[in-house]
């Protein structure tokens, strides 16, 4: 943190410095994780000794994107039930399900919310296996479960997630990876992909322009790429202010497409895959409304678009969110300043939020 | 469907009509659901039969926000552990979780989206016990479920769902109430009270003209009102094309509150219950921020809130979703007239989603 901290004068200096380190968080994280003494692994090996029925996740904001993600994982290789907790009915409520034979992972980077604390406590007494994926190993989320992976971000001091996020998936995906026993070894590229990603920024800030005097607009993907389209929209509306609505291409279709129309710009992901290919139809139709239409993803997917950025070649999909939400919070951090804020600290929000 | 179809050449009658029918359908459906030889009875006690240990819902749109409903139903009075499954692990991505002892439940008013129907069919091969609640008891889903419950909503007509949305709320309610034993009579009320609610149509014919110019909004709510506000802000973006978010009380201080200003109208969902109470603190925030605050709600929520509505006292806060809707739906028809959009054929949008 030593350069965020240099410099944190200027404006948006913390968020463009924590959004630079996060090629070398991940080659700390996959070094660690690969160690067998790692905490990845003893949170790994306490999985594999339950062998869990399912998984629940419960998180809030960033980190619920980063949990959406991780249900993905666990759904598609695992091939388990998952689900993501309402945490009041566990609060407000007083529900006491039956969890036994439950995998719970809390993930959130302060590891500080009450009621996610209060949920993983609950989730613990109510016989689930809880592990906490916090950014702060002496956190309460960390203390209130049984097994904790610290994504070894460094202090994050923008308000606004960045590194935070991309350490909770790629945290989700060594932790499951050990879990099947895989290698992680083949991880390490990503982190020169990231570079070349975030390397792009001029680009980007030139982007940032078109979207200047935008107050409302829609991100879309499908499958692993959804949870970078919800991320993606919670950072625009963190920093630029502005109404942005992240959708399933799927659920897109189903009521809001209505609101599309050429003056509504969507910001799309469709990374190569499986999930990229599923956004054929969504884009046919978005073409039907006249759309102006943003993609970070395969090229062909942004030869379908008004403009895009193309991502590298040879990550697998399951890895690409990392990659696709680079983009995006550069675009956050530029639409931000030429729309005259602060990206660091949005107005009427704190880093830690007590929801109880 | 006489009325609605008889009137149908006059721009939102189809809307209007279908809005006005819900109290005489839910008596209808309560009045089935008493009788020990209805499919409520049938299904509810496959699902006692099973003894599930878990609920997994599948649905998109407006459905999904019944399902969402369903969803605290099923954790808060059943203890169980529920997920809403994000229908393309199963289709686009081939999973095949382990669903032995799991409740599956399909919620879709046409009954006819083949990602719903594939991921019920899925769902069966693996070892769930299926049932599809729909308004159309020949739909693909309803045959590929085990068990159907048939929401009797008549045909809708309008693009924008109204009457099969609390048609299916109160399905889940009595189908769940059934399994706990419970006596379901009580719940007769709720029709007096949703044409109580209903009669204040003038009133919110004029809040409309306060929201004529709104480009977006936010709406918001806390536990059973959370899927009102997210069926809420999907009406108004279906019908009127602006930009409508939801979120949870919580996840709205994590991040999303940095958007609102006084330009930004908040509409808030507060009945009396825990929702309502735990929403407490985020008014505190949203006044800190300056906002324009509706409220459909408790009369000391609507007190805090720039304007309102107040529900009828007496019905329970888990039936209260049902009313809560109403005075949205209505608004929403408003909104769109006084917008001069047709709001029974919105542009773009089918009223069945094919989405694979």
């Amino acid at each position: 943190m030593t350069e965020a901290t240099a410099t944190q004068q200027t404006t948006g200096a913390l968020m463009a410095a924590e959004t630079a380190e996060q090629p070398a968080i991940w080659r700390n994280l996959v070094a660690n994780a690969k160690a067998d003494d790692s905490d990845v692994a003893a949170a790994a090996q306490r999985i594999v000794d339950l062998d869990p029925r399912m998984v629940l996740f419960v998180a809030r904001g960033t980190s619920d994107h980063a949990a959406l993600y991780g249900k993905y994982l666990a759904e598609i290789n695992h091939g388990l039930p998952c689900g993501l907790v309402s945490p009041s009915t566990m609060t407000t409520y007083g529900a006491r399900p039956d969890l036994e034979g439950v995998l719970m992972i809390g993930v959130s980077q302060s590891g500080g919310s009450p009621d996610l604390v209060r949920s993983l406590e609950v989730g613990r007494e109510s016989g689930a296996l809880t592990i906490a994926i916090t950014n702060k190993a002496d956190s309460p989320l960390a203390q209130a479960a049984e097994a904790h992976v610290d994504v070894q971000a460094g202090p994050e001091l923008a308000v606004a997630a960045t590194k935070s996020y991309t350490a909770q998936l790629l945290a989700l995906h060594l932790l499951l990876a050990r879990v099947r026993g895989q290698d992680v070894s083949a991880v390490e590229a990503v982190a020169d992909a990231g570079e070349a990603v975030l390397a792009q920024d001029a680009a980007i800030a030139e982007i940032a322009q078109r979207y200047r005097f935008a107050s409302r607009l829609v991100t879309t993907g499908r499958g692993y790429s959804y949870p970078t389209a919800s991320e993606a929209a919670l950072k625009l509306m963190e920093t630029c202010y502005l109404s942005a609505q992240a959708f399933s291409g799927a659920d897109l279709l189903h009521g809001p497409l209505a609101m599309i129309d050429s003056n509504v710009p969507v910001l799309a992901v469709a990374a190569e895959g499986k999930g990229g290919a599923a956004m054929e139809s969504v884009y046919e139709r978005l073409h039907g409304r006249g759309a102006d239409i943003f993609t970070v993803g395969s090229a062909s997917a942004v030869a379908n678009s008004t403009n895009g950025l193309v991502l590298p070649q040879g990550v697998s999909e399951e890895l690409s969110p990392l990659l696709e939400i680079l983009p995006f919070q550069q675009l956050a951090l530029h639409l931000a300043l030429a729309r005259g804020v602060n990206p660091d600290v949005p107005r009427g929000l704190l880093k830690v939020t007590e929801t109880l």
